[in-house]
């Protein structure tokens, strides 16, 4: 069962590389600017959102030219996100991946900067397809827009920031994630889904199966930073409770954040029944979401 | 002749308020983020590159349903660009306009964050326009995002920030303002064209209308910093020269910026000859721009 999945992570994710590289060495860009992008965007990432998008269509069983080209476009909103998330008036981390974060690299008017390129140049590259019909590839762009803009992942984040030092219910700390990181995460399968021409039904049966591991993803986060050491992470373990933000294994308690982890895992597997095989890339990756020590 | 433009930013300003605020009003933002989004967006600008967007299509004597979604969707990347442009890290500027900045009212996590919401917003409403062809619709978002990023506007701000503490030949300094405004009004002018549905000789004369006030602008821009106050101006006076930026003053001497500031005025003027009428909006604009006084 997981070869299936480390041998399609192994093959495409050198894909995704390339294609990111591609789309930022275009010329007349400034030498500075360039670096701060290409450092955050080779950091180190484990490319699991244009993986997802991939992994949807490889699933759907269809072909679509231009699925690396949205893989990388929705990469390239994943990174500026980061690098903003880590400036020291948000989140202020020194620490990304194992490496020093994008500020303390290039300072800070340059992450800025560079974050606003990667969001700009990632509805440039949505805008670019080349084999794809034009309605779709403007309903990639609104699409993409409201996941990461201020219905969905930025609200997220301001949600997150405004709930740091408070003590949040259940309820409100979904809302955070469900907006912070399940927006952009939904996306990826359902542009995959877009691009493939599904029908309404399946539309609704991916999306469901998006959210739960968006959720789990993030509970997994919550339990490893209490679990975990900052060498396995990569990151400052145990910075929520240093930050005192709410998460999971406050609310539900470690063993009660591990059930809930259980929870949306069968969740997102179910979702995808009418995929009618067991070993589908998808449900391979609600599995790794769930098993990862990193 | 300057009432017919007086006229027309009189009927034209609060449409595009109007739209602006439509926009922005939608629901299941977070209150501080809206407000921070909000506030820039209504702090009193005035409306130039949506005035020129609907200029162009009106001196074209072409009406386009979308105009006003365009224009708003250009005025959005131009409020962020200048809220992330005043912070600490960058200008560092306390007034805007005459008012207090963006992040000295909400604080830099969120102006950051409003800043990049506006920009996601901008593309979102470009891909939401309901009147105008997929393949134009394409046309514009990805023409906005080649002047807005990292190949227009952001490297203006980086070539900009890198030549402060410099000193800028007059070649270089043309760069920093052809990319840093120059690109994103050309689009204003460019995106009235595409609406309009052009050809591509009179595509050509607007463009080169537009890059000639865009230079205009900013020497304007220079030559105001130097001769008037800051209540004339609504933001800090003589900021470029504590800033130590090379201007145009700077370099060809408040004469001789004055001279460069006609030659573009002239080089623009002659660009519209294809429009056959002495009014047209656009001259009056190039008029306006280079006898403004804030």
């Amino acid at each position: 069962m997981k070869n299936k999945l480390d041998q399609f992570i192994e093959k495409n994710t050198p894909r995704i590389n390339d294609t990111l590289h591609t789309i930022l060495m275009r010329k007349d860009i400034p030498e500075s600017l360039q670096a701060a992008m290409l450092y955050s965007v080779h950091a180190g990432g484990k490319r699991i959102r244009p993986l997802l998008v991939l992994a949807t269509l490889e699933d759907l069983g269809v072909h679509a030219e231009d699925a690396l080209e949205v893989a990388a476009a929705i990469e390239l909103i994943h990174t500026y996100s980061l690098i903003h998330d880590d400036l020291p008036s948000m989140d202020d981390d020194d620490l990304r991946r194992g490496k020093p974060t994008n500020h303390k690299v290039y300072g800070e008017a340059l992450a800025i900067l560079a974050g606003d390129a990667l969001q700009t140049l990632a509805f440039e590259t949505l805008a670019s397809l080349p084999n794809t019909r034009p309605e779709k590839t403007i309903e990639l762009i609104r699409l993409l827009a409201i996941a990461s803009g201020a219905n969905g992942m930025v609200a997220g984040q301001v949600l997150d920031l405004e709930g740091e030092k408070k003590s949040l219910s259940l309820q409100e700390l979904e809302l955070i994630h469900l907006n912070k990181t399940g927006a952009l995460l939904t996306f990826c399968i359902v542009s995959g889904g877009i691009l493939a021409d599904i029908d309404v039904e399946k539309m609704k049966a991916i999306k469901a199966y998006a959210e739960n591991i968006g959720l789990a993803f993030q509970i997994q986060d919550d339990i490893l930073d209490v679990t975990s050491t900052t060498e396995e992470l990569g990151k400052n373990a145990g910075s929520d409770e240093s930050s005192e933000k709410t998460t999971y294994p406050i609310v539900l308690g470690l063993e009660g954040a591990r059930k809930q982890l259980m929870h949306h895992h069968l969740l997102a597997k179910q979702s995808l029944a009418f995929l009618e095989k067991d070993d589908s890339l998808l449900a391979l990756f609600a599995d790794y979401i769930v098993e990862r020590n990193f």
